[in-house]
């Protein structure tokens, strides 16, 4: 019974498939092989422009790369005091960027708000030398609470930022469960709505490594390619970085086995709802589930051998747990969870 | 008929075989599996000594985080100035150690000479506030020029270094081409004969991306996880990491693997030797052969679909070129490049 | 009538006296000098036991250099969400850190609290790789808000502080102030209540540019040196550094100088009291008074020539704005303001 | 006997005189004050365009700040191998352009030459991502070896800088001096024969602490206060820094200092020529010489309180001294040295 990440559950048999496919004969090395090419053509497609993509093998590379090509070292980024690229990555921002700042918010749902953004904002003394200069705006799709921001909630995030000039980023981490969740097109929460660079992941859905790094407008990359390869993310089989992420897009594997992990969060949700004592935190919209459980359910679910995170230490006899499910989360195993919490 | 590099092969089909074996059920992420322990093991075994063992996805984050945990910012590091980390890695051990310098030597046949380290040594300012202060020496075995430092080479420069108060790194990308050249144990190229860290490489070697780096005094390690972490090095399913790493070991399939690929390099050279205007540059030791060829033969080569770098530019007719093989190199493409050579 | 800042003060004449005194004959550079050797002895005597000190030329890099000096580049710096390093340096911890993260915490009157301390530290995974790893922890004596630390306030601070492997850095660009008004020994609101490093400062008290990083425990001031000289801050002519903090400490200039911009803050506070519609925000106890004036006041004071900040935007028809004296502010200014404001 | 280098020699009477000049009254703070706007206009004035200057305190500042805004992190510059911000500054370049990295040339008596920089960029990979970029050259002027670039010469460096797309630096710590044997504009050896950013010194030639950064195009300057904030060399009390490099320039004295210093230079050298043993190394233009002299005169000198650098390891008996003089030696010291060599 593992919730404890959707990063927990090794990769798709689809997955290892792909990478026999890429394996055959020698190939050109450090991206310029036929695969890489092939996904920047498959991303576009998908993202209806073209764009230029990067493959990179960890979320918090991805992440670090995008946001130290958008904003300089006297830089400001401002972020969900939840964000990943806050709490999980020991500082990677900092380092990739030469020690640009995180100014993080406060937001209902995980979500930032527009109007806190301008709030924080207007803190910043802009143009004076004195001041770190505030240049992107970061948002995670789907967040760290588990929901989604809709379309016009990104929209006017991104107006914010552009009134501003500063960039806006979209830790992708689980663009997918985002995407399908929404039933939209990805194009309508990401370039359509002003997002200028995204953190698209692969290893939370299926992949063994593989994150893209797109800029939705080219030119924007600049010395990106030179921040990967400088930080040692530029794979010499990089084919095989690629291949991951083109076996994920085809046949719309990406969103199949994203919508397979967001019915189990739901699954979960629906289960736990009715049972006395449990509370849903935040709305179960992709594939995490935030739920406040009285402290003897908890020993028994970690007696019978469940795992997941404690997101907040107990408090009145309640501990608030996260539960993610995956693309290959047992039904059986969210079935015994529920009956372990009904027990 | 690829002698681009050894990394252009793909990988070996037992790796992929590995890969499917580690994806097994859910797992800890972020190396707290079982296979990244088990490597610790392995490699401690093979080495002989307890090791602290971190793997990550390419010789130059390997390098580069190896380079950080052992030099300040304020450091210099010595190495050939035909080393990897000075030619082909976009100033990645700047970036990781936060601004050290890298010093650069001549020595013959790419390996560095005791003598000119003392020299190099001679001409900093120890202890002065106004000088970088050498903190390490990098060397590369085999090394660029596919020779193999002998253990009492290797022994001669780990003296001049533990004198100075110096750490001593090896690069070992294809550690595994030199170990199997000399025949020897891994323990007597590197800790026995004074290397306190090594980047022992996988991914030239069959791997799909897998290196790791060896503290062979543990307590070095220190700030390392934290270092890998930040630069997105460390891998959520890294699992599939060390199973590759694992796969290598067992069965001395490292050494086989390197075998194979040395024999072709031996072959090749061989092959060339008797042929009129020819001449091999260096000792061929390890996978790759440097060689003179008359700049007609390149020609022809290349029309024939040889691949293979020029390692300097054409003069008196001739050109230097390397020619890697790998462990996937077939024979017939090394009969027919020397068969074209011949024509 | 400025009151922006103590710096627009420019500098005691027996400052530029002793510039001249330091100007004698040739003497050794890069503070190899007796003025510099000399500094060391007399601030060793006013704390009451042997320090490393080390001049610089300004608050923003003595204070960054204590923190890279202490802090790792993974780790995190707590301080008040007021503290000048925080609002007003540019990102420089950051980048003399080579990207530590600043933690920010509220606080009454500009000070930090220990249960604020203790509840932010709960929030870091400390010792997980994940995280940033809390560090050190940085005070402002005086504060930004013009309020002095109690030794017992300090003391409880360097607890938690302690208790945590955190060191305790004291941002004293204002030190003599609070000395001042405290009327206790240095030693009293420094070591001997748990604070590792002090940035000294001079600048804001007569000096044209001179602070000292000093070190309690001297062996923690490892490698400052390399930084300071690594950041451009190492001055050849030194000893005219040193020789302007010497004059500072000589003759307990500096407790006098700052007495009297504290005694002109007193002034202008007692002055205010008792003016209707005007609010003293903080205790006024350096020399600094916050204070919220009717918006008529402040545009009959901008009309009328005076300089101040505004510290928070206008709201309910008034504006807290922040008045600073210093050394060399005339009473007759003290005066002509008050009567401008009651007019 | 002090020669041991031009800023052991304190500050010109005339620069304590300004510094009490810019004491007057309160004003604007970090550069806002009219002295540092008039720097510019005098600046502008003496180099015959409009240019963008930024006082900073050290002469490793002024070279790392320039130089960090024309290179990125993942550039190379290039300079003589002995160059000051290769031997002496402690990696401060690497610091300050968060590492990118210097490539060093030879050259005769201390000046980089055409064909060895054309011959070193054909060494990088330029435009592919494994290879450092090539973003600058530096120079000095006047050299580490005391001679002085012409303006053509400067002029044929520029050549090669602006076909490659490089940026031209001059390292100006000595800029007087070499503008003084010139007899030249400033602007014949700066943007007229293509420099782009100087570093215009004035610690070595009279004043306390003063340099300015000038860009002869200003919009290259771009985020270079941010640079100089965020490295804690922004001074609040700029108004002096500005003072004595405006007190230098009044009357022309910065050329009439320089003027004094190479004077002594060349006395010290004409002496030197006649003595037995005793040979020049290098053209004396600027203000220092360098003689190999016999080591029993070394010996002499030193027993006589003489005091000077050398240069290099004593070899056949004699050693490489450096002998640099200021614009306050006093020509008894130099008649002293002189005959305490020929006795």
């Amino acid at each position: 019974m593992n919730f404890v990440s959707d990063n927990a559950w090794g990769a798709a048999p689809e997955m290892l498939e792909s990478l026999a496919a890429a394996n055959s004969d020698a190939a050109p090395s450090y991206g310029d092989d036929a695969w890489t090419e092939r996904l920047t053509v498959e991303l576009s497609r998908i993202f209806g422009r073209p764009v230029a993509a990067f493959p990179v093998i960890s979320g918090t590379a991805a992440n670090a790369l995008a946001l130290a090509t958008i904003a300089p070292p006297h830089g400001a980024i401002l972020c969900h005091e939840c964000a990943h690229l806050v709490t999980d990555e020991c500082g990677a921002p900092e380092f990739f960027t030469h020690g640009a700042r995180l100014a993080t918010l406060p937001g209902r749902d995980g979500k930032l708000e527009p109007d806190l953004i301008e709030a924080t904002l207007a803190r910043f003394a802009c143009g004076s030398v004195h001041s770190s200069q505030p240049a992107a705006v970061s948002i995670t799709e789907a967040t760290e609470c588990g929901t989604c921001y809709r379309p016009e909630e990104i929209a006017a995030i991104a107006s914010v930022a552009q009134r501003h000039g500063l960039r806006l980023h979209m830790d992708g981490a689980r663009f997918a469960n985002a995407v399908a969740f929404l039933g939209c097109r990805p194009a309508e929460v990401t370039w359509k709505v002003g997002v200028d660079v995204l953190s698209f992941g692969g290893t939370k859905n299926g992949a063994l490594a593989a994150e893209a790094v797109i800029f939705f407008n080219p030119p924007d990359a600049r010395d990106f390619e030179y921040r990967r390869k400088r930080s040692g993310h530029l794979l010499s089989k990089m084919r095989f970085v690629s291949g991951q992420l083109i076996c994920s897009l085809e046949e719309d594997r990406w969103l199949r086995w994203a919508g397979r992990a967001n019915a189990g969060a739901r699954a979960l949700a629906e289960g736990l709802q009715g049972i006395t004592g449990v509370e849903i935190a935040y709305p179960v919209e992709a594939n995490a589930v935030f739920a406040r459980l009285p402290d003897e359910k908890i020993r028994r679910l970690r007696a019978a051998g469940a795992g997941f995170f404690d997101w907040a230490a107990s408090s009145s006899g309640r501990t608030l747990v996260r539960l993610v499910t995956s693309f290959a989360t047992p039904e059986a195993e969210i079935e015994r969870f529920l009956e372990t919490v009904r027990a």
